[in-house]
């Protein structure tokens, strides 16, 4: 706040508006995606002669599926949070990417509830891993626009670190990648790649920590 | 924040207690409109003998409803944000013509839902256009009411930015009546008309930007 | 903010935290409770030989419930944003009763949708106006603690102005009282008498702006 | 504000962002959490010779297991906002085990639906306490990361307000167990101690502002 005049930092700050609203709105859509997801499971008809122990047992897959999901979004929402915390102005590219971002991140309770329903179908497990490899996607050239534009940025990135970023922003979509490729003749083990996701990640930011160089930007990733 | 009095503004501010939670409440119900958007992907019953992914093509209608309905409602608050980043006050009229915007945007789910399933009947193209027409109208008369209160603005608006303001709010709309009046006798063609609405728009906020005159005014559409 | 001391207005403020969360939070739940009405509204199916059309003439009485209720709630909240204008602290007492408010409009959807679906029984009559008048109640129960605690506002109200909010904020209840009353010998005029509701306060806001005494409460009741 | 000198805390907030995201988010969370709950509430369709009234009769358990659950989601949310009040800074692992305490929350519609239509299933009771065991459980790990992270804290509490804080926070998931594990044997008494859980809360945190030690702790809890 101290490099501009303070007439041009608010002309400027009337014009972008700065990415107040646009964090207030994705707030808002990640608290209502990471919520629906429970309107996945519902309250089971008993069969007859079924207890309702049972019937909720039939469920089991779906509940699975909410809280992979519900660490997923979560996952998203982390990365939005540390991404945006660099974040001073925006412009329209910037409002209109974090809409394409928000996209598919709006289809992971559809695909989660498909993948609920039909857990080892590959179908269920392809579309589950499209969803999440376009939404790592359009966060890999989210994060790529923001750090090409040091202009909206609080701090310009090094060189490295924007490297390291990129890298470390696409990384799971390999492993969906891998999950995807092999849904068709390995299900069981596809659906243990995407369950495995969150530890995965825990994991690796882990990793990331133990060395100097590259613990900074595993806060960030977290 | 100069020319008033600083307790005059505080008085002011108290009672119109500026347009903080306006903004507040219309982030999280266009947060909501996005997000339920999905809720009508739903996961389909498998028929006899049909695979998952027979199924799911059968859904397509409703996936592209609903990707169009999520950048439509996109442009509209992309268009709120722009437009409320130059309102400094707000009182009881735009409070209540912002509600009245907000009515027909939050029943674009719904004619996006009765499109996804009969998308080339001329009743479901029908509603979907008058929904966006009605959204486009109150949209209109907000804006027009915001410019023509420049003590409510942070800065009041040439007469020029005025008018094209206006006439850019409404454009969308001459487009919406076409594919409405179309409808009846070439509903796949207005049907064509809303998919590529959201191409208009970024064909022609790009258009504007390439005329120093009206650059200005691109910006605070997008 | 001039007449504590600095450091006693941290300590308070780090205490009650201010209005800040109860407003986002509640500004969420009006977003939501506005936003779901809409959620009644689903795509009907079609009888054998019927038209869309048709069909979604069959679901009209649930469109006007909706539209009725969107600015039923939409008074609640203009309502609320103008009361709490004026709070400056809350304590445990003020988050409990805005919960408590919270609760019956939070119901007003249901009950929506049950007068959509059964718009001349008087047991939807009957419910519709309970929650109503509930929800008023809490209202101006709410409304009542915040007037007579002066410490937690910014301005301490005159006697006469907390006499009037009362009576203003207490008189839909009437209204209501007798749209229940009249339900079992009259459904369709008290059902008119609710779908009128919205035109009978902007009336009487217009009605209060006239008269110099009371201008001041119509602007904090819109 | 005053101990670090400028342009470090201005590092720090920057990569923390302090809490405000976090609170933003799960404000909405519980928005949402606690309107959906009465998307729980469904329309009866009527038996044939069945009235309305009667058909709404059958949902009166859903109605209180609604009115309950918004009441538990609402302590919940009063005693994040009391805990939160006292944070300036969070980290990686604040996130994280708030995304945890949150997930548990986000299941309570669920199990409420569940006890709402099986009211004295054991099994639902069990879910029903099992879900906010893990809820309590989670919120006391978070409120003991964030109480031995002072750093963390706008002011480090006292090592006795530690103590009862955590006692506090822990304190209903003794009713909630005692609820579970009577369920099996006298359904209905569980039944009734997950109904008189907000009593009994408004009654302790009443009986700790009689005491001038525990005054202050009842403050928070509230």
């Amino acid at each position: 706040m101290a490099e501009d005049s303070s007439s041009e930092v608010t002309a400027r700050e009337q014009r972008n508006a700065g990415p107040g609203r646009l964090l207030a709105f994705t707030d808002g859509v990640f608290a209502i995606i990471i919520t629906i997801l429970v309107l996945e499971l519902r309250v089971p008809d008993l069969g007859s002669g079924q207890s309702l122990r049972e019937a909720l047992g039939d469920i089991r897959p779906t509940f699975v599926a909410f809280v992979i999901s519900f660490l997923l979004v979560g996952m998203y929402w982390t990365w939005h949070r540390s991404a945006f915390a660099q974040v001073r102005y925006i412009d329209r590219n910037a409002v209109w990417l974090n809409l394409l971002f928000l996209l598919p991140v709006a289809v992971i309770p559809f695909a989660a509830s498909v993948l609920g329903e039909y857990p080892t179908e590959s179908t269920a497990l392809h579309i589950y891993g499209v969803v999440l490899i376009v939404a790592t996607l359009f966060r890999v050239v989210l994060d790529w626009y923001l750090r090409r534009h040091p202009g909206l940025l609080w701090q310009a990135p090094s060189r490295e670190a924007r490297r390291l970023g990129t890298v470390l922003a696409a990384a799971p979509a390999v492993v969906y990648g891998v999950a995807v490729a092999i849904a068709d003749w390995a299900p069981t083990l596809s659906l243990l790649l995407y369950f495995s996701m969150p530890l995965l990640y825990f994991g690796f930011v882990a990793l990331l920590k133990t060395d100097p160089r590259t613990q900074v930007a595993a806060e960030d990733l977290s």
